[in-house]
């Protein structure tokens, strides 16, 4: 039997080469159907979805638990089942999908029931967020945001190059993709105006970041290695951190950004295992100072996983590629990143979500925010239409895709895509 | 029948006035027996603990929902049946313990089941922490630190008098009192120091805090109204938001504290509702400049409440109390934090905590952090065995009391204690 991500293997469903989802990917999700609203897991596999809760209820698939895992509503029963929990049922997957495996190709009763076309599902929040982190760990683009506030000079803090920094997010409104967000209003304060005045925000941007979803648990007052916190990643999701860059620049001395990134954090559906990225690992820039003991590795963490941003405005038809980047560039890489946050004795919950930070690449045309791509407003973007852009207007759409390209094959994250509603 | 917080109620139970838990006051926890290790829900009166899961299950207790709210490890079901059932389950223990009511003083066998001595029961978490934030909201807390970093005439941030200041805190390390809390170890680079090390924290500190428990929910994309966030307080618990000031110093610029506050918060196990606090509503200070119209209060939202730190060192029989204040001081009110919290569309959650900031008041022996009251490790403080204190060393315990006085009786919150670990 071959593993999983072989890239020989091929299924007996059609997937096309440009697929995000053929047999070597298998990401799981939530979904539900007309027909039945109860949420459950589920995997895409080319333009379907498996219904895993189908399958374990027929016996062809054992996770070792007593308790069924997948007719749920979040991944997170799943996850706490552990690493050789993951692998084995991806395993058991694959081998069900495979185009010389009968027991479902040759079921059309159990095809109709366990298959189902990925347009006719609605796909939701693919796991309960624990606790929410947003890091900041590429270095293109904190020297981006600190040679626009501070100049070339001071651009990178003292502590930058030292420690994976980032803040707590709010897990409240962490929303999987195609949920609109409404345009925050918060307290304003131009450079120009004396006081401060409530209103709705007018430099509103997103960020384009990848996401760690973590699928295992560590006690309070105890800290990670680099093996047991790549162990503990279950996998990835796309994600946008939508921020509200007037609210953020009045209020986030000293204690860093609160209403402006709390309004709205949206992520793909499907999140791609680290299992299935492990061909695709890569070591990541040099990092020089070398990191303190507790942040070195001994493996290559990154990933070659291309990203591209559209925008496609209130009233255009077509979307326009404002960015093109990869996650390769990030500096600090998300077993760091977990290592780091434990450090303290921080205790970890299956669940948890690590935001990676703006993925900005070293050319200009690798920006993963409008707030870098327009150079704080300087220099607008300029649409296909004619229209013009520095931040987003109501009724504009921010769409990231993003994968892994293969020999004829991608393992991809489909998209993560939000709506600017009108402040309310 | 008088309402619940009718200064002239006497219990059967006997309550002795300096107690903290007459039948005026009626705080919720959660507990189990030796006997009976399933966590429940109960109330603190005198020395007894009230079991509410007895009086649900026998009938004595009605909530109104279908499935029981008090067999449960935490309060989260109760507080979500909303602020109705809150008062009609408040009015009917009080009913249930009043002195003239017969059905528990006069029948002893459900005496026997359903009160419990409080020195028997362990207590738990009260709650599941949703999410926790922690706000910034002394004028003399902030003033105090700001002196000490950027001296006297920028001690405040420019935006402080206009803004419920907070950051996201770590939901997963919120513990109950009594729980030992490990020194974190982190990244320290004194001033002195050319670059950073890792190592065990030199200068671990408390910071006195209350704590509002939300108990109701906001929609993402709305905000709430000075009455609407009120209604959502279920009630306050104590809080001691524990601090590693040499980790926060070189991590905080830009994004605020991470690993300096993520190791350790303790809450005392008794939630006090904010029914039984009504009594001793306060109008806050006076607000100059007047806030936004989005913050502005009708009513008086802080709350004459005394409070008590005690430091015990490591091999001291006695503790010293080291301060003396009380949270009527507190500029914005916790009605403000709250609306402030909402005020970008972000969603609020059953089991939020909201910690106020760190507690001082205007006089020197009224300050709420080691940071404030050794003045940053330069005035030592002298603990009556001679020992001498700027920062926690190994053993130390932290201990603070807080209560609202009555004529002749307290509604008090017990207290919540920690101990400090040795870094391991």
């Amino acid at each position: 039997m071959s593993h999983p991500n072989d890239p020989k293997l091929k299924s007996f469903i059609d997937v096309d080469s440009t697929s995000d989802f053929p047999i070597q990917n298998l990401p799981y999700g939530v979904f539900s159907t007309p027909d039945s609203v109860q949420r459950r897991v589920g995997v895409a596999i080319g333009d379907f979805v498996l219904d895993l809760a189908v399958l374990e209820s027929e016996g062809l698939l054992k996770t070792g638990a007593e308790r069924c895992a997948f007719a749920k509503p979040s991944l997170n029963a799943f996850m706490a089942l552990g690493p050789k929990a993951w692998s084995s049922v991806r395993a058991q997957i694959s081998e069900v999908l495979r185009h010389d495996s009968a027991t479902l190709r040759d079921n059309a009763g159990l095809r109709k029931r366990a298959l189902l076309p990925r347009k006719d599902v609605q796909l939701h929040m693919p796991f309960a967020v624990a606790g929410y982190t947003d890091f900041y760990s590429s270095k293109e683009h904190a020297t981006n945001v600190g040679i626009m506030f501070r100049g070339k000079d001071n651009a990178l803090q003292p502590n930058w190059l030292h420690i994976p920094i980032a803040y707590n997010g709010r897990a409240s409104t962490v929303v999987v993709s195609g949920t609109p967000i409404v345009r925050p209003q918060g307290q304003l304060k131009p450079p120009s105006a004396e006081v401060p005045s409530f209103g709705p925000c007018k430099r509103l941007d997103f960020e384009l970041e990848m996401g760690v979803v973590v699928g295992g648990a560590s006690q309070m007052g105890t800290r990670l290695s680099e093996a047991q916190a790549n162990e503990m990643i279950f996998g990835f999701v796309l994600l946008n951190d939508w921020s509200a860059r007037d609210i953020q620049q009045w209020e986030y001395v000293p204690l860093g950004p609160f209403q402006a990134k709390a309004f709205g954090t949206s992520i793909s559906p499907w999140v791609v295992t680290r299992e299935a990225l492990e061909p695709f690992r890569v070591q990541g820039p040099k990092q020089d100072p070398q990191p303190l003991p507790y942040l070195q590795q001994a493996s290559a963490n990154n990933y070659d996983l291309h990203l591209e941003v559209d925008l496609r405005a209130a009233k255009a038809k077509q979307a326009a590629t404002i960015s093109r980047t990869n996650f390769k560039y990030m500096y600090w890489s998300s077993v760091q990143q977990l290592v780091h946050h434990a450090s303290s004795g921080c205790a970890m919950n299956v669940g948890d979500l690590l935001g990676s930070g703006t993925i900005s690449g070293p050319e200009k045309d690798q920006r993963g925010s409008l707030l870098e791509i327009s150079w704080n407003g300087a220099e607008p973007i300029e649409l296909p239409g004619g229209e013009k852009r520095t931040f987003f207007e109501d009724g504009d759409s921010l769409i990231i895709r993003g994968w892994c390209q293969g020999d004829g094959y991608r393992v991809g994250f489909g998209d993560v895509e939000g709506t600017v509603m009108p402040s309310t």
